[in-house]
Parts: C-alpha cells; structure tokens; sequence
C-alpha cells in the first residue's frame, strides 16, 4: 500500500476525474434498452434477461413456492441476526420519521407543511458477485416507516431462473412479497415507465452496476430516485491511539468490494502508517477475495501522512468519503470540524462493517465526493411535503397592496388582478 | 374555457405525456454547451452569451456601480413590499430548520444524525418574459437560513448588457452581492464544473428554460440541483361556497405565465364552471397578457365536472398539481384526502399569488405530476445528514457472531474479518 505525504495527496487530488462522465457508449446502451422497454414492455424484459442474464423466464414473479424453498436453504444462523439487524435499522430510522406542522401567529392566517409518503417505490436489489440480504433491509425499512404502501423489489435473476434465498427470506420477513426477476437498465426502465407485469412506481432507490446508476439518471425527473451510486469508499483517520491492525483490517473490508473500491488512511503517525502498511500485506494474504482486494489497494488506495489532526481533517472533508472512521484518541472532538461524510464511525471498536449491517444508520450513503451535498438514504426518501397557506379575508386585505406591487414589477397582471379583485370586491 | 365530464378527464388523461421525453436534439446541444465551457471555460461563456443574449461582455460579475444604479431606478414602493415578503419568507423557513439528535439507549451504543449545511450554492434566476426579484428571495432565503455559507447568482443579461434592476435589489438586500451575467445552459456548465471566473458549486438551484432544464439534468450528480422545473400549474376545486370571479381570476393568474402553462378547475357544480367560464372571458379581455392567456386556456386548460368532492379530489391526485386551491365549504376537512399538490391554498381568500409572493412558503414547487415524489424547495435542500455511530469494546463484542454470520451470507470474508479481528484481539 502506497503512503504518500499530504503535499503529494493535494498535489494528485488537482486531477481527480468527475463524477459523471459523459460517456457516450454507455449512454447508447441504456437509451436503446429503456426505449425497448418502454415499447415492448414484458417483452423487452424477456429478450434482456436471456441475453444479460442467460435465462429464458415465463414469468418475473417469484413464487410462493420459491419463498418457501429460500426459508428451508438459508442457514439457520442467519434469521435470528437478521431479525436483530431489522430492530436496530427500525429502532435508528424511526428516529427520523418527521411530522406535518403549523404556524398561526397572526389571526386569520394560518402556514404549514403536510407531509405525506409516496404512494409506492422500487427497490433495486443487484446481483451478480454476491448476495445483499442487507440491502434489503436497508432500502425497505425506511420506506415502511414513511408509510409507502406499496413497495417492489427487482432482482436480477441467477443463472438457474432463481433469486438468492438470502434476499428473499429478507424481503418476506419485511413483508415484501412482490419481487420482479429483473435486472439491469431494463429493470430501472420497467419501474420508471411500467410494462405489463411491472407498475410504474414514484420512487427508485437501490445500488447496482454502471447500467443500473446510468439508468438511473435518465429516468430521473420521470420518477424521483435516491442517487447514483459509485464505487464504495472508506476513509480512516488515525492517530497513536488506532490499532493498526484493526485499521488494515477495516481498509481490507472496504478494498474487498470491487476493483474500483478505494480505501484511504490519513494518519498523523509515520511510525502508524508504517504498521498499517505492513499489516494490509499481513492480512491481505489469508484473505478469500484476494484477488480483488490486491487490485483496489494497488490502484485506489493509499496512505496519507498529515503533519496534524486539523489538516488531517482538511483532507477528509475534500475527500468528503461516504465511510469516515475516526480512530483517534477524542473522535467526538473533531465531528464539529468534518463537514463531509456519509457516516462517520468514532473510534476503536466502531469498524464500518457495523454500520454495513447492524448498528441501524443506513448504508446506502453518498459516493465519490457527493457526501458534499448528499445525505444518506432515510425515511426522509420517501415523504414529500407539501405547502399549506391559509388567509382570512381581513388578512388578505391588509397584504393585498404589498403582493400587488411585487406582482406588477415582475410584469404578472393577472396575478395583479387576482388579489385586486378580492381587494375592491371582499366578499365571496 | 372547454367544460368536461369527471369520465372525459380520465379518458383523455390516459394519454397525458411523459414527464420528460428524450429530447435528442436539445440533449445534443446541451450537451454541447456543457462539453464547451467544460474545455474553454470563460472564453465560452463569452461566445455563447454574445449567440444567446446578443451581448457582448468583457466580465460577467455585476459591479457596485450597477447595484447602486439599480437601486435608483426601482419603484420606491417595492422595496417596503420586498421587505415584508423576506420577513415572511424567512418567518415560515425558519420552522423547516432541523436539528441533529442522537440516540443513546443502549450502554455503550451512541448512534446519531449530524445535519450540515453545504458550502456553497448557485441560484439561477432567469431573464426572458418578465423579471423575478421573488425568485431570488424564495432561493436565497432557505439557503441562508439553512446556514450556507457561500451563495451566488446567475442570470441571462438584457441585450444593454445589464441585469434587471428588480433582481440586483433583492438580492442586495439578502447581502448576495455576487451576481453572473450569464444564462441558459452554459450558466449551469458553468457552476457544475466550474470556470476562471465562476466557481463550482455543490448545489445548482432556481427555474430556467429547457436549456436549463435539460443541462441541470446533465449535471446532475456532478452536483445536486433542486429539480427540473416544467410549466406552471393551477387546479382549484370548486363548490357552491366559491365566488366565480375569483376562480376565473386565479386561473387567469396561472395562465399568463406562458402558453404551456395549465389551469384546471374541477367542481361539483355545473352551474358554478358555467359562471367561471363566462368570467373567464370576460376577464381576459381585460388583461395585459391576454395574447399568452389565451392561449395556455385553449390549449391546456379546463373546467371538469366531478359529482362529488371524493370524485374531484380523486381527479386532484391524479394530476398531482403544482398549486392546488381548495375553495370549497370546509377546506381543512378534506386536507387529509389530498395526497399529491405542492402548495394547497385554502379558503376564498388564498390566492396563488399570495404564495408566490408573500405568505412565506416556498413558490419553487414540483410540477408535471412530479409532487407524487417532490417537496416545495425548503431548508432541507441545503443540508446534508451525516450518520454518527460509536459503540464501546464491549457493544461491539456482544453484535459481532451477528455481523459475522451476516458478512459471511454475502461473501464479504474481509468484512466478517474486520468484526472477528476486534472480538479475538479485542484491546486496542
């Protein structure tokens, strides 16, 4: 794992790619499969699966049968820390479940803010290299403590036509019971504009591949979605205090995820680098995925050395990673001066994989510098608000000539009009 | 104005257009705009602001020179107007203002959501047909209370090469004192990735064309953007209790915005939508802007029959209207049944303009059926959440067998690992 100085960081930062490049190729594909998808409907649905997929489905619907089928394979160890998981992740975003308001401070007007779920939402739920039973929990929970009433699953299907036991058993101890064998662009396509066998929904949340997020972004504005996810990140500050052996193990769990998984310490310590370094080498050897973790840490990792806590911090917040550990001697005394970050993680014994499945916060966070302006998926996702306003004849009267003078200079007579008339006519 | 039956609205609406449609050529030169400040930066801006505003300009940034002409200019009674307007703007605003919590029921589990504002913001308010000073007010506003740190404005010049007196002193007296003569699609390139004059923001706010539109599509992601604004829309539901000429009025308001604006009346009374279509006419002829009236109510507007308050407040929610009137008997009773509006005003007595101007809730509002998902702009789109989690040595070891199990289920060994490694060696 390469250390480099702070000087070398800034100086390589200046080039740090865009978030979203305009890439032309991949922008045909998914337009090509969404508009397919928006004329042939279920049919489109079938040709993608067989040639994204490899299999031929009849139909999308997992069976009642096959949720059955998932509860007898799944490892009897499991159910009961899913179950713990499902509380602790209810128990955190209850916390944020908001409620409508009012003011009424002066007579006859009366202003507030409604809130109200949407109607229905689209969880996304990939496949491919492994199976997230978490996701599950993570995508589904905040939607039912908003109070969406109807909410989907897709799912790319398994070679064999079937879905991840592990995904399923999660999906109907939630009580989610409709899961749509679907992945891929064509899947965001189905949610976005509806086929025969798959509603139009109002929201789209879950991750996926680089088809699924781009996908994404055009159907935005036709359906709200929660973002597009990149490449998973963790950023761990270190000081004397951190285990270095916990510190590689962390960084290891993050490099895991997939060759473009990155993972950066800053540490004030060149002596803590040094052990960092040396225990990524130790562990990376007896771990199972190796392979990709060997190419994240080559490629996207890297220690930094600060010459201080505070212009550590500064690294950080330009970094602004969606996972920041502080494993430092006060963590609580910094969280004032980190401004960007998904989730933040204080101290030795608070590793993110705690976060990823357990703790209860969510772990779809903001990717790729987007924890700048991005919060975390939550049970804010899935209510909007809307205005109320209220004016009594009388307190009409007395702001009338205030809204028509505004209404007159932007040039809007007719708005003009619309207090006039109430003004030299009051009563309805 | 047309007059139809509850069945002919969900006849005809079976067809109603997708909210956006692919537009190839304008996404072409959108695209293009963007790809052109990205590679020229200034030099661009230059280029397309003498092709698009037929001016050209040797700095974009407004002077003092040009806010003290302005202030001469404006109509003395504006200001005063301006004035209660921020007042009551910043009176409702100020309740949307969250806080961050923290949960602590468990010994040794201290888990929390910190709220941060984002540094800087990019308010676009456009030229064109009418001038805005509220725009810049309902923009500022949130951002400044959300505790922004950094706000900017762009706007097309006039053809003299200045900017609309209206809008330098709104936002002189919000203290926004930096003020782009730039507009259209090269504006927003311009605040995503910035140029030698004009810095990146994280946050791209404010209405536009469907040049602006469609780039804040593009950019979006880049940086966050508030969201992609359609034409503007009333439906007011209508008893018996409603006085004709302040429907018709209020309709007539919506209408002049411009020719793809939409106003809809639904009522349960035949003899109600007969009156409102005669004072409709009657008041058009009146009005400056009668030409683009007549327009936006030939072509999208209409007065719907319903047989029933339920059966009018289901047409309601099918359309999902940007401003929603409830001028009915007892508005508050059927507040609970509205489940999709931006802005529900209530009563005779609470036009939209009211909204748009003075009572204080936001007039940036989600249009095209897009309130099914979307919020009015407020506070909460100027700060981010960040998860906090910190459990003690001995939290941890009680959660690890079920984080373990959990990593293991989906293949993420060095996950499981970074958990077994603290349960196994568990002094730091």
């Amino acid at each position: 794992m390469k250390i480099v100085t702070a000087e070398q960081f800034w100086e390589t930062n200046k080039d740090r790619s865009t978030v979203i490049q305009n890439e032309v190729a991949l922008d045909q594909a998914v337009l090509e499969i969404i508009n397919q998808v928006r004329s042939d409907g279920d049919q489109a649905l079938q040709r993608y699966t067989k040639q994204f997929d490899g299999i031929k489905l009849e139909s999308f619907l997992v069976t009642a049968e096959e949720f059955a089928e998932a509860r007898d394979i799944v490892d009897a160890a499991f159910l009961p820390a899913l179950q713990q998981a499902r509380q602790n992740i209810t128990d955190f975003h209850s916390a944020q479940k908001e409620k409508s308001w009012f003011i009424n401070k002066q007579p006859g007007i009366l202003l507030g803010q409604k809130l109200t779920p949407i109607d229905n939402a689209g969880v996304y739920i990939p496949g491919g290299k492994a199976a997230y039973p978490s996701t599950v929990l993570m995508n589904v929970i905040p939607a039912q403590i908003a109070g969406v009433e109807k909410i989907v699953i897709t799912t790319p299907p398994q070679a064999d036509g079937k879905v991840n036991p592990y995904v399923l058993v999660a999906a109907e101890m939630l009580g989610v019971d409709t899961i749509y064998k679907v992945g891929g662009a064509q899947a965001i396509a189905a949610l976005a504009y509806g086929t025969e066998t798959i509603g139009k929904v109002d929201k789209i949340v879950g991750p996926g591949n680089s088809f699924v997020a781009r996908a994404k972004k055009w159907v935005f504005g036709e359906v709200a979605i929660d973002m597009i996810a990149g490449p998973s990140e963790i950023c761990v500050v270190a000081d004397e205090t951190a285990a270095p052996r916990y510190v590689a193990a962390d960084l290891l769990s993050q490099a895991e995820h997939d060759e473009s998984a990155s993972a950066i310490c800053v540490t004030t310590s060149k002596e803590i680098a040094e052990q960092i370094k040396a225990e990524v080498e130790k562990q990376t050897a007896a771990l199972e995925r190796k392979a990709i973790i060997e190419q994240s840490i080559a490629q996207n990792s890297k220690i930094i050395i600060a010459d201080s806590l505070p212009s550590a911090i500064d690294i950080v917040n330009e970094i602004a990673p969606e996972h920041l550990q502080l494993m430092i001697d006060d963590p609580t005394a910094s969280l004032n001066a980190i401004k960007h970050a998904g989730a933040i993680f204080l101290g030795n014994y608070s590793p993110e994989p705690l976060g990823d499945y357990f703790a209860g916060p969510n772990h779809t966070l903001p990717t790729n510098g987007t924890a700048r302006f991005a919060s975390p998926l939550g049970v804010y996702d899935f209510v909007k608000k809307s205005s109320i306003i209220r004016y009594s004849k009388e307190a009409l009267q007395s702001a009338s000539d205030a809204i028509i003078t505004m209404a007159n200079v932007e040039g809007l007579t007719a708005h003009a009009n619309s207090i006039a008339i109430r003004r030299d006519e009051p009563n309805a």
